[in-house]
This record gives C-alpha cells, sequence and structure tokens, in this order.
C-alpha cells in the first residue's frame, strides 16, 4: 500500500460514524427525547460528495433535510480509547453535511426498521476541504452556519453539543474500533429544513471554510 | 495505490451491507413481517474478523446471536445495475456470519433507534476465505449450515431466499452504489440461537468451505 493522504481522507477512509440527536435543540424541533447515551449510525464512503458535484435525491425521498456538522478525521486508529488522550487520535476536521430522507427516517422510526434508507444512499455525506487540526485548535467552541439560496437556516455553536468530541470517540471507540482516515459526524444544531431540487446549500465554519452544494434528482 | 487483491477483500474493502429478513421461515422466528422489499443495514470494515481470531461479546450485550449468510463480493463498481447484468458484477464469495446482540436489537426496534450497537460491534462479521465465482456456479442453490459445540443450528439452501442474489444488487446500487471489494450479506436461514464465551462454531457450505471461531469476552 502506498502512503495515504490524510487531506483526501474521502477516497480511502472507510468509515463513517454519525452521530445523532447531540444537541439539545435539534433533539426538541424533531420531538425526540434528550438521549442519555449518544445515538450512533453509519454511512458508506460511497456517501461521499465533494464540491463541483450535485447532492441527490433519492428518487424514494419526498423530504431531503440538511443536518450541518463537524467531522472528525481520525488519524491514528485505536479501540476503548480513554477521554484523556482521545484527542490525539485526530488529524483534523472538515465542515459535513449529514443529508437526511427525513419521510424515510420518520417511516423507519415507527416500524423499527434501521435507517439506512434515509442515511446512507449516494450523496448523503458531502464534505469541505479537510481541516488540519491546527487551525481549529478550540472545536468544542467553534460556530457552523447553514444558508439555503441565502437564507439562514442553521447557526450554532459547537459548544451546545451534548456529548464532548473527547467523550464520543472514547463511547464509539469501545464498541466500534477507529481507524485512521475514519470520519465521525457530531451532530446537528437545530434549524433542519426540507431542500428542492435547484436549490444552494452554502455552509461555512467563520474563518475557517465555506462550501456550496447544488441540489439535483436522481433521475 | 498498488494493485488490490480480491482474495483478501477483507483488508480493504470500504462496506458491508446487510439484508434482514430474507428467509421466510427465519422472519417468522423473530416474529418479523415477510418484508415487500430487502431490509438493508451496514456494518463497518472494523467488524470484519478471521478463523484464529475469537468473536467477542460486546460488553453491553446478554443475547449474541449467531446468523450464518452467503456473502457476495463486489468486483466490478456499479450504480443502478440491471437484474440482467447483476452477475457480471460479482467476484466471488465469502460465508459469513451475521453476529448480532439480539437484545439491543430487540431494544432499537422497539424504541425507533438504529441497529448500530446490534450489529456494527468488532467481530460482527467473521469471514471464511475468499471463494471465486467459479468454484459456487449456482449461488441460488447452496447449503449453509452452522453448528454450537457440534450440534447442527442452521441449515438451510439459498434457494429459499425471498429476493435474489441479482434483485439484491440491483436494489441495492439504485441507492448506494457498489464499489470493487465490497460485501453484501444476503440474510439467514431459520435456526438462530444465542452462544455463549467458550462456545465454539463451525459453518460450512458443503464441499465448498468450513470455518470455525471460538466465543470470547470482550472484558
Ligand atoms: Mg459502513
Ligand atoms: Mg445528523
Ligand atoms: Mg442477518
Amino acid at each position: 500500500m502506498t502512503a495515504r493522504n490524510i487531506a483526501r481522507f474521502w477516497e480511502w477512509g472507510r468509515k463513517i460514524i454519525c452521530v445523532g440527536r447531540n444537541y439539545a435543540e435539534h433533539a426538541k424541533e424533531l420531538r425526540n427525547a434528550v438521549p442519555s447515551e449518544p445515538v450512533l449510525f453509519l454511512k458508506p464512503p460511497s456517501a461521499y460528495v465533494k464540491e463541483g458535484s450535485p447532492i441527490l435525491v433519492p428518487r424514494y425521498c419526498s423530504s431531503l433535510h440538511h443536518e450541518v456538522e463537524l467531522g472528525v478525521v481520525i488519524g491514528k486508529a485505536g479501540t476503548a480509547i480513554p477521554q484523556s488522550s482521545a484527542m490525539e487520535h485526530i488529524a483534523g476536521y472538515a465542515l459535513c453535511l449529514d443529508m437526511t430522507a427525513r419521510d424515510i427516517q420518520d417511516e423507519c422510526k415507527s416500524k423499527g426498521l434501521p435507517w439506512t434508507l434515509a442515511k446512507a444512499f449516494d450523496t448523503s455525506c458531502p464534505v469541505s476541504e479537510f481541516i488540519p487540526k491546527e487551525r481549529l485548535p478550540d472545536p468544542a467552541n467553534v460556530t457552523l452556519w447553514l444558508k439555503v439560496n441565502d437564507v439562514e437556516r442553521q447557526n450554532g455553536s459547537t459548544s451546545q453539543m451534548i456529548f464532548s468530541i473527547p467523550y464520543l470517540i472514547s463511547y464509539i471507540s469501545e464498541v466500534i474500533s477507529l481507524e485512521e482516515g475514519d470520519l465521525i459526524l457530531t451532530g446537528t444544531p437545530k434549524g433542519v429544513s426540507a431542500v428542492q431540487e435547484h436549490d444552494e446549500l452554502q455552509a461555512g465554519i467563520d474563518g475557517i471554510v465555506t462550501m456550496t452544494f447544488q441540489i439535483d434528482k436522481t433521475w
């Protein structure tokens, strides 16, 4: 295996672990209880999409929601990582969207089915350029924002997370070993809403990164 | 990137897509409805385990079930693959276990939560050696069996699948693009049961492959 470039983690990283309901105000807006432990789900690497390619509405979805999230890129593998050394396992960050087929998710929840069709479809994980950890010295205190067609929908600080980044790394790696190139999506602040074909999504972390995606249909 | 060896797909493959309730008798034994479309969930590649290493009971699980399944290894990438050409995307097969924290899965189902803790933990995907497709000319008619401590628990034919392998490849790739090295677990016949620390699992496809795993505790 030739050396892999962490700045292009989406080309070779092997898993995406997402945390649901990690901001109390977002849990409430979807009428979910504030969780007592992290809610985890997976996206496959085939869900990655980069600026320049569109986000595609799945054929079966009539309510595609944006969720802007801070992504944590793992630089050092580990199992059962203690919180005290968790930050050493981080190579950097990425601004991410957890695109969600909300109508399908509601159906999965009511039927007790896995969330795969709601969360794991192609283009369900738009990501920004890689942000080396030196450029984000305090990830527990950055503002994430998202606009749809220039109207602000989400604006929240990672300081509002229920479970901190070190807690999440420790909790996840107790069950699912973390490997270099893995991505953790840390949950979304309030303000999620539905998007349509031809909408433009812009998201950013002030002073650090912005990204823009168009919404298109699969068919 | 140097050439990747498909016979060691577990070392570099990027996703594992599992099909639930694909045998009517198994759906019934868990009191689930026979589905009208495939039930899909994901395991991460960190779930792979090979003979020689144990299957570990997660700390939070008090009912770890075995599910013996035929795994399909993808050799050629594709999106929205028609059923008529689906078999061309297969490089080969593997005998697989979909290890399941059944107590946790029941809880996830009743709470409308994703199945991650029930299905995606480390060692939840034991796999045999790679079986080139030439060695399994009729994958729709092979017998899978599993014994616990020499007592047969599962014995079923892939001819009993509700959704065929070409149907599954087409259905999945409509939503989630398939890539070289991906693995599809095609569901389990009836006879799932709980295993304990120190149990020995043996599974096989007659005349093709056998594999043996020990159960151990994480802690
Ligand atoms: Mg995955
Ligand atoms: Mg989310
Ligand atoms: Mg199964």
